[in-house]
């Protein structure tokens, strides 16, 4: 019987990646499932719609459009006991992988500092009024929610900090700014952080940054060491002890965590890039799918509803933030 | 009828790719076909038979065992009029394709100089004593021929010199060793090159070069400009004028040539990677496959089985230069 | 007469640079001149006592102790006329003098977004209290004054942010930190900044950050182009326009600006450092020595007592907005 | 007696250099002493009427026109017991001096492949025809000698691999070239080694590479360990193992050598460049200058005549292969 489950055609909705999308692409290039996939306002009506006929979701970030809605989806979830994957696909990185287990086996020490960025340059024109599609339900608050870059980018660079760290937001201080004349939802934000352990941090998103392609990156510093690691190089990971040699970790070596190695599929020096990072989470999703209809429990390692709780929250705090003109606001 | 054959099951055959090779793993995941997958010196067994059937080949590198086996294959493609994809698969990737671009335009000028590398450490101790079924054939001449390093990866570097410089070499200088003590074949190779149009270069691949991945690179330096490339890094390419700034080259971005677009998949910044360039490969083939299958002409793009005599060529007169003390050898 | 001046042995007093300091040799090794030499709290009293006897000087920062004494400086400089140079010696490389340039001739266009960093580690411990004179000091309020980190490395910071982009900050929103237990003074800060013109930004500045060595850098986003600095590789500048190749501007170079030219002793390639840059302060400083010597008016082109006035507001303005729990406080 | 020495004004003659060259104006900034400064086949007549004068010679390289002149030079030396030091600077560089010592300890293990580079483009275009004093005098075989970029910089790269690995070349297979028309000496070259102790190696220096500034640099591959070492950024130095991490070791970072220490001025993280480098070199010279005098035995560390004799044999060799037609010439 388990046979037939492990060769029957799984069924699972894809939420997100509207037509023309390149995320849309990605979601298809990633797995093979039709996808149903339209802006973020839409994706609470179609997930919810998924999990009440007892449909496992795979849905993309941000994960409603707004807190209620969210609130609600993680209901459902429990609810129905289904499986409900978010693709924060940068979690899906070897290297992010094998920055969490740095920092959960102490090698890095109390995290002190924490620098987040997230750059880009495609809204950096007004080409919401030049047929862009992506550019204008993302810019359109009826269609986005109440956040810009923050909902598209900032939210990513929320879940990586605390998937890595294993901390979490306390407070936010918030600068949000949209650059481009009549722009009704942030292009830019600047975030001071505080963590729940003490530490501060900054978190720097943007779609205005001239010449800045898909510029995430986190830095990590605590009492024993630092940890630096840029998307656009994912193979490489930064590992940096005070008073010694800087460390360069790269994927496919021996040296890498079990759940680095998981992740990987090739040998060092082959570069693995966004593509496998996003299968990665598909794959890790599917596993616990199988393991649902299968009667088993789910062991998870992917983004979850939680998680996309948790970002909507953080879109909620920081906009709350801004408008009171850049106030200290806890979560 | 074109839909039917448009949606029918293509049929070819896969050569190379042990069970247990990455390579192998590689094929499988980079087109949806079961592969038959075995060292050099079967290679030209399978694809001959695959040819007989009328069958079409897609075959890894080296293409032979020897230099006969080859030139007999490239007999049967040509009366068989039959696709043979050849997977030198580093020229799948966008930005050497972009770089063959630049050549062809005129960008970079008359070819003066070029400069290959292809350095790894995997076999700079004696594995293949050690269980190593990858090293074992690859350093056993009954299996691997008469090249180590030289056919492994030597050739993927002759094969990309020429594929972007549209240059053939005229002549070689060669020093082959062999570090490791026992090892039948070389495991590390120096060669001075001369093109055929009088530019000089270098091509260095080594196996023993401690602490190196996969490290294949080429730079070229013309009358007007330079060119560099770094597998490790396959999105970047440098542009080098003399007295101009240095310009960095991304993959996904709006100034790159059309076959360059057409060999990528998502925005600039969202890395590609080692598979997608294969699946480029194979892409062509297929394409070329139902050109065939449907009466027309085929395309090309990809190396072919005329890159497969030409590699076998070159270990041929590399082993030959060597193994007369290192003298320069014409092609 | 000109002629004796020119040869004749200038005087002119050094403050900054306690024995043991590097920062002592390096105005040492950039000048042929003895220095006095004294932490923070003593740079007031020598400079004026060097202005009342008619005596240029030459500065480090933080100019002051405190923001009385700066503007007390500022007011004995205007009525004495002498020249006073604060060696913010970062303003001495070649490649922020063509950042400068590439803001001031509108390359750049309107600015946006500034992220400025100062990342180090030698403070991550407590060693102020294991002998470290260097730290000894600049943890102790009676010596270094309000600030820690902020006066320290944040002043270079701020100075190179104003300097390139030819903004002022207009309000700050601050969150200092000394992780360090005992420790009286920052050693950490993350800032949000407000500019002039409605441009916002960053400034993070760290002595805790492990693994930093002396990681001063700056982006600059506008509505044209980009820029990107790193002192730790001072020699290149990027230039970054949207959907155009990243241009890596190099010192030594023929498209340079003349300033960054004069700024320059070597051909391309031949790296110039701290040293260098440190000595461009020296030598505009010292020529305008002459030039007031010998009548003439001075010509600028380095840190002035008006540049450490800035940096001493800056001090009071972030530790005002820390201590009122990071509120945005206006300048 | 002693004291007098220390205080007194050295005697040296610098030889090479000349008027408008930039080497002339760096061997000025790197010390305070007048420079006799000419082409290379004056150096012998200057260095042989100083050493016949007792006086200390500091010398630029090529050391002389041809072998036989550096052979007079070396006896002359000798019989006269006076310091003779050769500018080859890039020995200077603190990062240098830690691969050697890398090297010495051990850590590399038995050197098996090492890869030398020096690339630049100032001769890419016939600019010894449009007024350029310093292409003139270089291209012309009666003020410069046999060899063109091998006697500029092959040299160069010759030495640093010497001094680094402590091994000495054997045989050399050279292909030398003239790209541009009328050129009557090398301007590019790519050169095959074999090293006394069975090692391999490649030596490509060129003087026509587009876009390339002053690209030195070495790679070393051992039975241990590799290094890597690039001039243009020379305060790092990578350190490879196999299976791994990659170690980038900082010049000013206490992990490294006491030589490494005793050649480096500033904290980490404060760049040091070429002036320093050739600072160095003066310093240790000097040092061994005084000795001297005193009557002491000279200690080293810069290079020597014998460098310079080296040197000259190299280029003799060199171009005696490539004249042949590029075949193995042993040394």
């Amino acid at each position: 019987m388990k046979q037939d489950i492990l060769k029957r055609k799984l069924r699972a909705g894809i939420v997100g990646g509207s037509q023309g999308s390149f995320i849309g692409a990605v979601h298809r290039i990633a797995v093979e499932l039709d996808g149903q996939a339209v802006p973020n306002h839409l994706h609470y009506r179609v997930s919810r719609s998924f999990l009440e006929h007892s449909i496992h979701v795979v849905c993309d970030k941000p994960m409603t459009f707004d807190l209620e809605e969210a609130q609600a989806l993680v209901g459902l979830v429990e609810q129905k006991k289904l499986v409900f994957a978010l693709t924060h696909n940068y979690t899906g990185y070897p290297a992010v992988r094998q920055a969490r287990h740095l920092v959960r086996t102490g090698a890095i020490g109390t995290i002190r500092k924490v620098l987040v960025e997230y750059l880009q340059d495609w809204l950096m024109e007004p080409v919401e009024h030049t047929g862009n599609k992506q550019a204008l339900w993302r810019t359109d608050p009826t269609k986005s929610g109440m956040a810009g870059s923050i909902g598209d980018i900032g939210t990513h660079g929320e879940n990586l900090l605390e998937f890595i760290t294993g901390l979490r937001i306390a407070a936010v201080c918030a600068d949000l700014t949209a650059f481009i004349e009549g722009r009704q939802l942030d292009d830019d934000a600047n975030m001071l952080l505080r963590l729940e352990n003490g530490a501060k941090g900054v978190l720097a998103c943007s779609q205005i940054a001239a010449g800045e392609e898909n510029a995430l990156s986190i830095r990590i510093y605590g009492s024993r060491a630092g940890l630096e690691w840029h998307q656009m190089e994912p193979n490489t990971l930064l590992f940096k002890q005070p008073g010694k040699p800087l460390q360069v970790l790269r994927t496919g070596m021996p040296y890498l965590s079990d759940e680095a190695k998981a992740t990987t599929r090739l040998p060092a020096g082959h570069p693995e890039g966004y593509l496998e990072a996003f299968a990665n989470i598909y794959r890790l999703a599917v596993a616990d799918i199988r393991r649902v209809e299968w009667g088993e429990s789910p062991v998870g390692g992917y983004p979850t509803v939680y998680d996309g709780l948790r970002g909507m929250q953080f879109i909620a705090k920081v906009v709350e933030s801004s408008q009171k003109g850049g106030i200290w606001t806890d979560f």
